[in-house]
């Protein structure tokens, strides 16, 4: 992992618009072990920048929706982090318990959909 | 598949709930091929009904979660019938693009910190 | 795919052992289509043959549990193909519905678990 | 964590009913976790209890099946939880190796069926 | 799907910028629905062309580990497209049976890894 | 786990091939637990070699395939292993970092295609 102070000015400068654009003063190490790449790095974060601002989605929702895709595929780091920035962007206790709720009735269902072999249904074909 | 006509007065009573609950006329392959156990049709229709009944989060938010779970998961009916529930409940394009990007992004960035092995961050144990 | 009638003979005695095997007089696609790599064809055949005879567990446990892991990947082919398998070795409509519901709750639990990041307990460490 | 001498009558009320039904004298990490939300705590065990249960299936099937799914899905809480649960239930170390043996092999097919792109037998479609 | 003749020029210039790349008179499905939100087509497609080019890894290795991928995750719709560019960036028959046969492996290997709860070794652990 | 000292003359023969064949003087626990079934032992370590042997494909391209599987499994001792034996076959940091860009691209764009129901251009179908 790349520390703040070893970094090449080119990865401070993704460390500071990360404090920056999250209004924190510390960089998680999913971002200091990105570093080893500093164009992966750059790259990431200009994407996550991009994808996870509010737009017809509000960022709570985004990051809820990111959450539940991370404990979908079971990502401990991944769980962990954005657990901490869904709460941060306002998740209460009980958002939390449904979404996860949703995320395990998801899961249960989409197994009965493949394993009864529902056939998609005439009018629920895309266009 | 067990169709209305042909449908037990205990099956008929969850398919009447289904149209009531989501006021609409018809009801889709999931539920008329799960119908062939009637014990596991009526007990997953009201697990559902519950936990996507709007409570801390709204039901248009629950639908996308449960939406995005799906496209992560691949499951060919559920991203079909839930792409159209979630419509219902008034997801526009944009939203669905940004969900999609979301979903997208979260499936790489779960394979990145995987990939790269990145550690806990003390900050981010659980309590 | 290689049909029985423009297959090498090497092929074709992997299909006859095939159908002696399971005592049917037909060949399913999988294998013919595995059967343009002769090699993958008859190495595949032995490890079915071997990992799938009855044993410490009896064959019909053995197709359960392949179905229950092909219905938790969602594959399409597999499903179909091992739900006629375990039929033929025994399974009742009972067995299957209770079948699905075991897959559709572990696949559930699972993410509850993730998601509430539960930790493993001393006692349940291996040894 | 919710211990039991912290835990309100309702988690109690389950934690007590789980140490009955499985004839243990505690309660591991994933119901101390859920209670942190006695309504999910409640709902899960009622779920797993039903399931769980011998039926059409005996409880030792059930077991392997929810361990086999655990397995594929590498969801390391469970597979310790439900690798202990099966062996309460009766398994042997020859009968955890011819499962281990079934859901690698069924792991490797489903993709060897994938990426073949096998076609599904007019036969073996659902009727 | 948004057919040349319909698009808007910003859509068209992707478009172009795809055939002329991929040296090929045509524009296959993924894009022409992608098209349905041109920012996203515009952003995935050079997204694309950075990853895919060669660098450190030749083109065909890399669509080789895509295939791989797509695979492992059972999406059918990439295990088509993604087996013609590998073929047409030099796969072969015999390449082909052998990248199954590592997906094959790979897959059941990561199961027996995890159902038996390998520890990682001290000298395996990331520095 | 078995180490070397406390192994049968089976499990033995086993681990003096594995260091033989990769020319070093260690086994890794993978090997050392699996060694609890010296028939699932053998069976896997001759399924490895055969596999992972050079062929069509030469060794790095085959352990860099089932690195981008196991990464996009997030199999965490996999992951581990063979990074290690990736680099020992020549996988440069460079290599490593395009590897993981087209992990995380085709993870998202395998998405991408299956939210968004792309159908299957009629040229790609298999023939």
């Amino acid at each position: 992992m790349i520390e703040y102070t070893d970094a090449s000015p080119e990865v401070r400068a993704v460390y500071d618009d990360i404090m920056a654009t999250r209004q924190t003063d510390w960089v998680n190490n999913f971002w200091k072990t990105l570093a080893r790449d500093p164009a992966l790095l750059r790259r990431t974060w200009e994407n996550v920048k991009e994808v996870m601002a509010a737009g017809a989605l509000d960022a709570l929702t985004k990051e809820m929706i990111y959450l539940a895709v991370s404990v979908s595929n079971q990502c401990g780091y991944c769980i962990a982090s954005h657990t901490a920035s869904a709460r941060k962007a306002g998740m209460s206790d009980a958002m939390f318990a449904e979404l996860m709720a949703v995320v395990g009735l998801a899961n249960a269902a989409n197994r009965l959909a493949a394993g009864y072999q529902v056939e998609i249904d005439e009018r629920l074909r895309p266009r």
